[in-house]
């Protein structure tokens, strides 16, 4: 009875499932939580395979806690379709994956819905509330109690004798954000006893052990420091989580869960994580496909199902995990700034390296290894980070402070303003800038940074294209006196020149008119662009680069954009007082017609090729654009007013 | 010996203070720590009264600890003129007044420099690093132990062997910021025994007392749960606490100190507060004159002077203090809004108010009376605050949220953000918005907030003038279906005409040149400027005043504007995407002259006049541009090209 059903994947391979009416047999039949939680996990890495990408390891290990929770708030009696939106939630999000499968669970997703993860339209990479079930846009880590506060204030004034718990979801590593602390003493003040904080406590955060990032000390009496409840339990046994919740909801007090977990729970060969250990591996991505298979192999046989014939060779790629060793990663600016990193430290005695967590994803995990003291792993504590950066500069040190661009400018804001009210010479490095990642969702794509940034006193704002751009943006961010925001793209880099790159950089010629872009995504999309026109017959238009978009242009480059009829920007993040505004006022008095392709609103979440079309950025809509400016006369720029008046339906993303 | 000297005021009352000579005697002759305190806390209070504000409880409960931590850092033999920068800062900054009062007795300010209080040039109202002996820039709250974690690892890595103690003050309300206890963990991790970290803990945050408003719970215990070494002791004792420090240092572990203070220590009728009090009067401002008086005359008799002879009358003064009710404030926008809030709410059931204790400052304490339960008092939790409104908005009510403009947009800026990927309805008000009160520093002026907000997707902003726009604004803001800012000026509101107010408002007809204007503040001056013009015979100016700031002008709008040869935009904010940008692109083709007198950089701190003239915003500067611009042929658009440019001469302010 229990014998998967199988999807079929675009690429034609079957990925085995629990559907919709195993879990309905199951919760009827009252089956162990346990085996529902298995189903759950094959559904988990089936709709990650899919997607390309997805975190395994703590939807793994916080999948048991998804189905107790549910059991829990919906009592022994299962109802298909009972949605516990605005009773429970998921505050670190990267359990998206463990989440949507529980939903699915409860009746609340179809398995269309499970499989359509992190596509256009889709399931979103980290939850937003357009999803059935999904209380709140979670993804940003540390908002979790703060939330459930609201949810409970919002219950108690409409209905005030209904006192239903608000359970969240936090991550160990989740604590080491400062507003998880900020929130709990307000839920004492307020006597929110229907607050229920679970947190999957897997030891393990983004590249290493939490006690290796940031140790949180004694999490319980921290919480009982405050005025909460508080108690530990082993999280990945669903039966003793609804224990442990039921012990919470008759406390008066509002609680906090403890619960131990094992991150990739279910899977040996992901559960084992050396104590020294540098590098989990499976913390983001989808599994490569023997591991995948072997991952499958080793869930089937719990439901009846039977293994896969090739065995040896997958056992082999599990004999080659290393734990000491970053995945080895694809080129992109990513592998280009790592290395330059560890140039610019050798160079410079002076520069200090910070990171929150991310040393990986940043590339800083090379110059932590060649100047261990000059590095500073700050755990995911952007405001600590940056503050701390702030005094380094203020001793004679010149820090480079690196995190997820969403991350850095929009937790540590204040910080920055206070360090830059200093004048203090700080370079912060902002990585998946723009719209790219898409898949991941809000929360990771950093569409507001350059007008954060760019408000900020003396910020200089740098956009590099590709390596040649990258090293001049840092040599002058390492001349200017004062702070500088370098927003690095997540994809490959493109050739963006020689060393004598200037400040707008041609990176082909061409005719009638001006790309005008910065960063490696949108450069990219414009040298295709122009090869597809130059393909079809069309003038080529010239491709030009930007790489620091908050200052004017100089006469040069002006001259050089005023020999084009039009001038089209290209911006990878929504309107600011950047280089589409300097453009613009700066040309217009010459009757050159500009215009500007960029984002605007809320960023489409989906596959990449999917949100580039989707906000027109794709090169064949970039062409279209430009064969219609090249047939049209002198046009006044358009595009530039719209800040306000168009936001994406909320249907079609 | 001890008979003070006195200065005089600029209003020829003469202010009785220590000088420099009596520290040194003191210091020399191990005068009781003590009576160096009282020295100290006389020259607070006359210096608080020269510049005309400053926060007098918080300063007088932490004076003992400034003069402890002095002792303890020097040691007993004195030495003119020993700076303790990098090793001592204030991080609740809002003692500015006692730091400077400590700098001065340490030989460190000259008596004229502490008469400079809140002067342009002078010492800033909160600390800035262009003061001799001040480390780092400080007042906005909860960035202390992150600081103080920097200097640490700079002395780490330029002196190795030194390990000498970074001292840190803190606030006790401050310890409600998540940042606090973000940075915590890192100083275990990275064992920075160096660190020791006092907290002034006076149990009286802004409005009333820390337990009524966010109690922090068991501090000590908090602290120990982390790694930390913590204990208790007696704050207003000078030696109790040096001893404390001494067993501080002696521990390898950071160490936390929660001295006990009384708030407003020195002054019985300062000192008292009760229980159930509402409204302590002590926070910020200077006294009215018959309590300095009398403040005065119950310190001079502990230095050998004697009081004064009005005693009486002084008397009756403290005895008329309340507790119970805020003080009076002169009208301004906060008085305006006071009482609209309280019609919003009676008119709308779903809308709640919450505020990050500032109830008096942002007027929400007649709201809170009226309406308790849709009331939320958060602490000073920004984070915690816009998260919690998040998911209010997400179960139907309609959160009005209160902070200072800089902390509300620049604290919270990715919680705003993710409540804006919500697209939920949600009205920010930020207050003290933009250059004035200038005389409290880089912290509390607002300058970036709308470049920051105006990036938020879905986010409008508002900026009105007086009581008709403000109520146009909040009009605007219910019916709009995602999040809106509305920023609140400091100062008292103009006559925004009736209540049929449109997008672009007429103030005051006119010629020539148009000025537009948002705010009271610039407003004002707008006004001012025109009625200048007039009296000495000039061409008068129109003044429009523009509401909604970061949205494009309707043709109607462009219509009116484009009847004048100049339009001169005023912008008491840096340089955004708003008004003057939308003028500016949208009227260039029209051949009419656009220019910008607004703010860029960094604010200058000091008195309202200084800085305004310093900024070329006051009437005189206005009208000179007016004037030269009507003299003018056309010139292109200028002033808008210099971001990132010009920046004020750290030396001029």
């Amino acid at each position: 009875m229990n014998e998967p059903h199988y999807w079929t994947s675009p690429t034609g391979k079957p990925l085995p499932y629990w559907g919709e009416q195993h879990f309905q047999d199951a919760w009827a039949s009252r089956h162990d939580l346990k085996e529902i939680a298995d189903g759950c996990r094959l559904n988990v890495l089936s709709s990650i395979h899919q997607a390309g990408s997805g975190h395994i390891g703590t939807s793994f290990s916080s999948m048991d806690i998804f189905v107790a929770v549910r059991r829990f708030l919906q009592g022994e009696e299962f109802l298909t379709g009972v949605s516990l939106r605005h009773i429970f939630f998921s505050s670190k999000g990267h359990d998206a994956p463990a989440l949507y499968a529980s939903l699915h669970a409860g009746g609340e997703l179809s398995d269309e819905q499970l499989f359509s993860l992190r596509r256009l339209g889709g399931l979103p990479g980290h939850p937003e509330t357009i999803t059935p079930g999904v209380a709140t846009n979670t993804g940003s880590l540390g908002m979790g109690i703060s939330k459930a506060k609201g949810f409970v204030k919002a219950q108690r004034l409409t209905n005030p004798s209904a006192r239903e718990s608000v359970v969240v979801l936090l991550g160990d590593g989740e604590l080491n954000e400062g507003q998880i602390w900020e929130s709990m003493p307000g839920a004492v003040k307020e006597g929110f006893g229907e607050i229920i904080a679970i947190v999957d406590s897997n030891g393990i955060q983004s590249d290493t052990w939490t006690n290796a990032t940031l140790p949180m000390g004694d999490v319980v009496a921290r919480a009982e420091a405050v005025g909460w409840h508080a108690m530990e339990c082993s999280g990945n046994n669903p039966n003793e989580v609804v224990a442990a919740l039921e012990e919470a909801q008759r406390d008066p007090r509002p609680s906090l869960i403890v619960a131990r977990t094992i991150k990739g729970s279910g899977i040996s060969w992901m559960e084992s994580f050396p104590e020294d250990a540098q590098y989990y591996q499976f913390h983001s991505g989808a599994l490569q496909e023997p591991l995948h298979d072997l991952a499958v192999a080793t869930l089937l046989p719990r439901f009846g199902g039977h293994g896969i014939d090739t065995l040896d060779e997958n056992a082999e790629a599990v004999l080659a995990l290393d734990h000491y060793s970053p995945k080895p990663r694809p080129e992109s600016m990513v592998t280009v700034w790592q290395d330059m990193l560890v140039t610019v430290m050798e160079k410079n005695e002076s520069v200090i390296t910070l990171d929150g967590d991310l040393s990986y994803d940043t590339g800083t995990h090379l110059a932590r290894g060649r100047f261990p003291e000059r590095y500073v792993q700050s755990g995911i504590a952007e405001q600590d980070m940056v503050s701390m950066a702030g005094t380094l500069a203020l001793s004679g040190f010149i820090p480079f402070v690196h995190s997820f661009a969403t991350f850095l400018t929009m937790r540590a804001t204040e910080q920055i303003f206070n360090n830059a009210s200093e004048e203090s010479q700080i370079i912060y490095l902002g990585f998946l800038a723009g719209l790219i990642p898409s898949a991941a969702g809000f929360s990771h794509q950093a569409v507001t940074d350059v007008g954060i940034m760019g408000s900020i006193p003396g910020m200089r704002v740098f956009e590099p294209s590709g390596l040649a751009e990258f090293e001049w943006c840092v040599e002058q961010a390492l001349g200017h006196k004062g702070p500088s925001y370098i927003r690095v793209g997540a994809v490959a880099a493109v050739e963006s020149g020689s060393a004598t790159v200037g400040h707008l950089n041609t990176l082909a010629e061409g005719k009638g008119v001006a790309l005008v872009s910065s960063g490696p995504l949108l450069t990219q999309q414009a040298l295709e662009c122009r090869n597809q026109l130059e393909q079809q017959g069309f003038e080529t238009p010239a491709v030009f680069s930007l790489p620091e978009i908050t200052r004017p242009l100089d006469e040069t480059a002006l001259d050089q954009l005023a020999r084009f009829n039009h001038v089209l920007v290209l911006e990878n993040h929504n309107p600011a007082r950047a280089k589409h505004f300097h453009i613009e006022i700066q040309l217009f008095a010459r009757t050159v017609s500009i215009h500007r392709l960029g984002l605007e609103g809320l960023p489409a979440n989906g596959q990449p090729a999917e949100v580039l079309s989707r906000h027109l950025l794709d090169p064949q809509s970039i062409a279209a654009k430009v064969v219609g400016l090249a047939g049209s006369s002198f046009v006044a720029a358009d595009n530039a007013l719209t800040n306000g008046d168009t936001y994406l339906d909320r249907e079609s993303h």
